[in-house]
């Protein structure tokens, strides 16, 4: 029995999320595990970093599993890529210790979430921003943002009804910023942490835009923050606009 | 009557084109057709600089039409841009004189065809740019695409079946160039033109990539071109990559 560690790449738009969540469309996690099969000939279980919600997509994201297969790990991309539908993608795969979990050996995050600031919709970018006509001042909502980098409560910022042992997290990176060039109508809010609270950095954009567009003051995220209160921060982004950049691991 | 011109952009993916070429999927015309129906009361039909193809997506498509209307262009663009699905959009309307013909009156357009040149998919971009896994040489591909700057007959680069009263075009520019940064897998080829034969672009960027991977020397679109013959031209490339970038009137 190996480990192997993919990284993976999809475009969300179409699936229930990393997982089924109800009835309906299916799941990222479901494709990716009857490529397996259809490749290995076995059925696994696939571990990933977390769960994306319907809609969000990765760029990155890391899924790990046990196989008995031999196919080296080169073989094993160009297979199952040729499995897998178009919009679902295997960048890499790669051998790694057996008490690697991809869930649990994660140490560090990186999210962007995408904006298009513009009062007329932009036929490309539909299925990967948030159509949001309304101007917004991307460099105050970077300067609120700073108020919550380092180790806090986030449990304003979490989605009522999701289980975690704590919610207490560590934002190493977070930053606002308006697109250059043919991006200019963009703004991107990069979130890099240690881990995530459900729905936290769609919560946080949600927070930022009220800042953006001059509803609430710069300080207010801060005041968010420090009321422990899921009520009090903004609406939830949704989920169009977020993707999973990156994984980092021990 | 007034007559008005309307700049629109659109994701061809799920379209029959701009007009029905058969049965199956609606064509971009029929469904802006339907918005100005809704919006002003009254069926017209528009007329476009040209057609698109089935899944060819434009960023700067110009039609116009006559209207009894009075609606402000702004009003327009707006009330359009809520009856129209999502993959369509106008970015702007203006008043016109009245012997303004989105077809005739058109004196040059600029189209992009994008590759992405990768062996490993991107799933974002494959709506929009055509997977191409073998590594093209972008720098022979824009050394042998000069041969067709000026006026040429086109023919060779025409899919036959199609009508036109000559064949006779003039390039003013076409460029293959890689893209920087992010889009460093990205290949794109520029064609700007006083108009262009059915299919002449992705004949033309099919051809280019038989010399990008070596299969062709770089002069080998030159004796196409000299050649007047379709079947010597390359293979037509797919619509996914192909994209109207603007049109230019007098």
């Amino acid at each position: 029995m190996r480990t192997l560690k993919l990284t993976l790449a999809y475009d969300g738009t179409d699936y229930a999320g990393w997982q089924v969540q109800g009835p309906g469309r299916v799941a990222v996690q479901e494709v990716l595990e009857q490529a397996i099969e259809a490749v290995t000939g076995a059925r696994v279980r696939v571990l990933a970093s977390g769960r994306t919600d319907a809609g969000v997509h990765a760029l990155g994201q890391v899924v790990s599993f046990r196989t008995e297969s031999r196919l080296s790990p080169e073989t094993l991309v160009r297979a199952l890529n040729a499995h897998l539908p178009h919009d679902v993608a295997v960048l890499d795969a790669a051998e790694v210790p057996d008490g690697f979990h991809a869930t649990h050996s994660a140490v560090r995050k990186r999210y962007r979430y995408a904006i298009h600031n513009h009062p007329i919709r932009d036929v490309f970018r539909r299925r990967t921003s948030w159509h949001y006509p309304v101007p917004l001042d991307a460099a105050a909502m970077h300067r609120a943002a700073q108020a919550l980098r380092g180790t806090h409560d986030f449990r304003s910022f979490q989605t009522s009804g999701s289980e975690r042992k704590t919610t207490v997290r560590t934002v190493y990176d977070i930053e606002v910023r308006r697109g250059e060039g043919d991006e200019h109508r963009m703004i991107f809010v990069e979130i890099e942490a240690d881990g995530f609270l459900y729905n936290m950095v769609r919560a946080i954009v949600g927070t930022l835009v009220q800042v953006g567009r001059g509803q609430r003051g710069e300080s207010w995220p801060a005041e968010v923050l420090a009321a422990k209160d899921r009520r009090r921060a903004g609406r939830t982004a949704p989920p169009e606009g977020l993707v999973l950049l990156w994984v980092r691991y021990e």
